[in-house]
């Protein structure tokens, strides 16, 4: 069997919450104004209650709305898949498989998490979400669920994307969102950096900005984040559970499971169910992937620090190469952020979960082995996935030991073809950090405790 | 259910030769220099045997190789979808399903005969096939084709779609093949017409006569065509037999099958399993959909012409606009083909298909509203399937007969994106041909019959 089927009828109708199974509560996230814990007013201003309750749970399992089970099942549960070709390629005794999650209308994991992101918000009464987006992915996952559910969804897109990837725009559009370059005329913030620079490329940090305040600034209108927040994490537990049923179909069990790390939710979507039965005694290797341009988990701090640039989110403990710290231009685009979901940091630092960091030629190198082998092109981020599991297959070559490899195919890279030119043209360069930039961004952490 | 899925060990394991079921043989295939019966010695300068015996064979199943399936089941059995979101927004008492073909790793149905036709020159001893593409479908399944056997690819590319849909190339590339813009330097023929016009565009015609010398000139090397032969529409079967077991499952039937129509492969792929279900005394309408743009089947003729412009293939019996016939720049770039498949054609005229034309304005709001219900966003070709597929239901609606409506979703439009913010700025226009055109180009029909 190359593909592992799960039938509709079995698909997992609970969302796994890790919150349950930690020994101590998460630290409290802090307000960026008061240096207090974040009261609920606050996250109400901007979030329905039902996912805030989310976000603080801690239900083990949470039910998945009968509206939300009728969309996923469009997409889901995604096929598990056995990458023979690679593993002959290799000549690995290891069993190489995994989850694909490009088989979303929007290509991606984000789906997962924009689906009941703008369920709740409609029942709550919200018709309008604001969002930010970078390269586009999150951005276009959320118009997709906007369009599922009937609720207008406002884009700021990161200037510089906007103007060079029209396509992730043309989709926003199809799916009926509106989208504006970032910074725009529309915010206050907005206005006043284009009076700064009319020429400015934008910023991830600076589009959250004005997504927030346009949410803030509208009664019906609520602001949707695409990772990072526990809630995100929450909802893309589906892969890992589905994945599960998927190993009990052909009587297996991963050794390994590998996804690659932006923000963290397409890691805690396949890894925290796996985490939960590795603290019930299964013994598995967990490791997220990183880019060494941007390696939060590798070299950075687990610490209090702000979720944006602008230091206007709350201060969250997570690890964190310091918000001001700007990853260089790689082309996995959505690993470029210098934090890490909470949820994926604690079991980090818990010694559950292993990080490793590789530079774009490494990972683009088993991208396109993966194609030349398998047949798909993958997303530059999902690469960094491919690299893993193909050193563990060839560590398991090298000790005779046979392993069985999961990771998470989070997304496809049909708009990433320029990127593979690049490679294929011997174009791609990487980017060797000095240590002394994320040291320098490490001395702006707002709170004192860098443990 | 929302989406019905085949297990792989249920997959059909035979191809369907609808050559089986005519009650006499189609006419022969002529020779454009002869202008006698092409003889197997003329096709085995470019074809291997196994695909020559396809082509004429008049066995009613024939088995898919084991190497092939195992290919296969990389994406199939593809999905059977229902439409559901689809028709709450249309109100209508119909059922509608499509299976959708973009799952594939080059995002339609054309590695459903890429993968076979490789496999095929791989064990003649081929080492390397020349083709041709437009936008690019045909040439990128190729050359994923050609990754898995580790055959050599070389595409010849219409240069205008070379110098403006770069996607398609790096994609061919990725995939370890070649690709050059047509007219190149690397043929006879190719070398003339740039002596002519250093400038030109190129055309389909022009890139199959290099791919064909090219083919001709190299012992190594073979020639593959993405539609309209018998064994090209042989490979596709695979896709109604998999509909037919998947009705099965949920214990429905279709009442409508549709496919959009341009060399006519995906529709034989869908339409010929349930052809012979209709022989057998199912009642099924069987529509096919075509461009007003490109209206072979509904405006042009039943009769021998040439396959290319140049007038260098064989002449066939087929509905064609006539070899010269130009049509307008559609963005359903697949579409624009004078000519029909020989076996399409043949049941089309006997009365057991018919045909019908839509403008691409309409077949973009058909895709937009799909795309906004359903999530997904398909291609240009497969919008005219669409846009079918609703027509009927409305029909239904109107009728108060509840009708089960099945269409193939050929594949998806994430490199369509640009035609789609056209649709959606109002920039979109329709070609009305007054009928002058089709007159004066049916007046170069190499033979004399026009029956």
């Amino acid at each position: 069997m190359i593909r592992v089927d799960l039938p509709q009828k079995d698909m997992p109708r609970k969302w796994y919450n890790i919150q349950a199974d930690m020994s101590e509560p998460l630290a409290p996230p802090i307000h960026p104004g008061t240096k207090e814990p974040v009261r609920l007013e606050d996250l109400q201003a901007i979030f329905p209650d039902e996912l805030i309750k989310q976000e603080v749970s801690t239900e083990r399992f949470i039910d998945i709305p009968e509206e939300i089970l009728n969309i996923y099942k469009i997409w889901r549960p995604s096929p598990l898949m056995r990458a023979k070709k690679l593993e002959e390629f290799l000549q690995t005794p290891a069993k190489i498989y995994y989850k694909y999650e490009g088989v979303s209308p929007a290509g991606s994991h984000k789906p997962n998490t924009a689906v009941p992101q703008a369920y709740y918000n409609k029942k709550a009464g919200i018709k309008r979400l604001a969002t930010e987006t970078g390269a586009g992915q999150w951005g276009s996952a959320l118009s997709l669920a906007g369009a599922y559910f009937g609720i207008e969804i406002m884009v700021y897109m990161v200037k510089v994307s906007y103007d060079q990837k029209p396509y992730r725009k043309f989709m926003i559009e199809t799916w009926g969102g509106k989208v504006v370059p970032s910074p725009s005329p529309l915010t206050q913030i907005g206005r006043k950096m284009l009076e700064e620079d009319p020429n400015t490329n934008g910023s991830l940090g600076l589009a959250i900005s004005e997504a927030v305040e346009d949410a803030l600034s509208r009664k019906d209108t609520n602001y949707a984040l695409g990772s990072v927040l526990n809630h995100v994490c929450l909802h893309q537990t589906i892969i890992g559970e589905e994945a599960i049923k998927q190993f009990q179909i052909i009587n297996d069990y991963p050794d390994v499971v590998i996804g690659c790390v932006g923000g963290g939710s397409n890691f805690a979507g396949i890894s925290f169910p796996y985490i939960r039965e590795k603290m019930n005694g299964k013994k598995i290797d967990i490791i997220a992937v990183e880019p060494s341009a941007c390696p939060t988990m590798t070299k950075g701090l687990y610490a209090y620090d702000y979720g944006d640039i602008a230091g206007l989110t709350p201060i969250i403990m997570m690890y964190t190469l310091g918000h001001k710290f700007m990853p260089p231009s790689i082309h996995a685009g959505g690993l470029r952020y210098h934090g890490m979901a909470p949820l994926v940091s604690y079991f980090a630092k818990k010694g559950l979960i292993s990080a490793r960091a590789y530079t774009q030629t490494e990972v683009f190198k088993a991208a396109s082995d993966f194609a030349k082998t398998e047949g798909l092109i993958v997303a530059p981020e999902s690469s960094h996935a491919v690299k893993a599991a193909i050193d563990e297959a060839l560590k398991s070559k090298e000790e005779k030991n046979p392993k069985t490899i999961l990771f998470n195919l989070s997304g496809h890279g049909y708009f990433d073809l320029v990127s593979y030119d690049k490679f294929n043209t011997g174009q791609l360069s990487d980017f060797h950090l000095a240590g002394e930039e994320i040291k320098k961004a490490l001395e702006h952490l707002p709170l004192t405790n860098k443990n």
